[in-house]
């Protein structure tokens, strides 16, 4: 359970509005399982399209699924108008991106004003058995008075 | 012009090969434009199934053709017979990843035995202007006896 | 409590004695607080011989605590005879490093026969109050063979 | 030769000033070598107070002097009456850190109104030969408002 106190009451339809607009999601078949304040949950489904010479999710589309889910975590906690961006973060491998599914789970470390730093691990999930692939620690900029 | 001494003199074709299996590099439209020993430089064309919210190419598919650089450029330098993995990345984002076209140039820092650090930038290029949009450091990892 | 299993029975012997050859934990006041396999908490008092131009600890020091409690946390792990080295890590600032006492906490998220993935943490006591003040993911590497 | 244009004309004085009333350079032997608009060297001897366990420079104080000459850099772009604090850096240790000296050189990649992007190397000096020992990649925040 979280222990954030989101700043914009309307910040699960707007999180989810502005994960919506990111085509490259759509791409990837990655969609949102579970959002609370500086928490969420990302799901996506392992495909043939988006692999690396072993048949192993490439480690750039495990970064584009955690970045995604540190950039809806921190934007949980944002006031209303903001934009956000990814300043940055870093991805380390732990283990081959084998699995039916994965699941990126991020949550926020410290919010603020104009940085949030966040944290966040990929999970592979295969024969029913989940495995951490790869964790990012990242950091993302509220952009103000973008109403 | 690149300093390094490939081991394996058939470093060309074996990289080319390496890339060619990458699915996800013809899924995200991405090719290799120029190939030395410890440098590359990886082509993609703007693509709006690749976007996030503001209609720019999302930090995730920038940093899958940074890694891809940076893997590529570190497997030239590594002797015959091995497989590559990436461990780590740091990626900064500097601009809007907006543009035409993007480049990914990676070159090798210092190769390894085991370990194989790399430096890349990627640049967008709009109306005839290149500007760096993301830099990565990255460690590479040499598996041995894959052959 | 930890859920790792030592390869070497030693290990407290061991990972005490490779801490103790470092003149700059010395130097910096750095001692062991706690020690188990896998995790490991290291103590530092504040020292105005160490801060940076507002007179909070340097976050080079800060960093140095972080590095070396992940070292130690992996080092429990590696088999007799062994040396380590630091790969990479990634510190984040998280607030200003300002307290009488600091604890770097750090574990193994996955241990490796070549490569160990460790997280630490850095926290100021002030007034009794604990505050998280940076973090480390960082990446440390078995040299063996180094009897 | 730099390329940038300070936006404060007496970045050189208050540069040097901010370095000097950091007591963890005093402390760590480090001094300024070398300072220009958005780059700086910054240079360090050998002591054994500041060893890991094989001799070398500790790679928290190596990262600390890489910290210092990013901070410092991206110090003289900023405007007057600025603060500045470190957001992140990751370290890729290269080579031992051997050496009767070292040079810590730090240029701005990006400088930004609130964020500035630095690349630094340090060099260690052994026996009249250069070897690049580690690399930091680190974001700075400028602090407006701190007269």
């Amino acid at each position: 359970m979280s222990s954030f106190q989101p700043k914009n009451p309307d910040y699960r339809a707007v999180a989810t509005d502005m994960f919506e607009r990111q085509r490259a999601m759509q791409t990837l078949g990655i969609s949102i399982a579970r959002l609370e304040p500086g928490e969420v949950e990302l799901a996506m489904s392992y495909s043939p399209d988006f692999t690396q010479q072993n048949g192993f999710v490439h480690a750039g589309i495990i970064t584009a699924g955690l970045d995604n889910a540190c950039g809806v975590a921190a934007f949980t906690l944002m006031p209303a108008g903001c934009d956000i961006l990814t300043v940055e973060f870093k991805t380390n491998l732990l283990a081959p991106a084998k699995g039916e599914r994965f699941a990126f789970r991020a949550h926020v470390v410290k919010p603020g004003r104009t940085l949030t730093f966040c944290e966040a691990g990929a999970y592979a999930l295969n024969d029913g058995v989940e495995t951490l692939v790869a964790t990012m620690t990242g950091t993302l900029m509220a952009l103000q008075g973008r109403e």
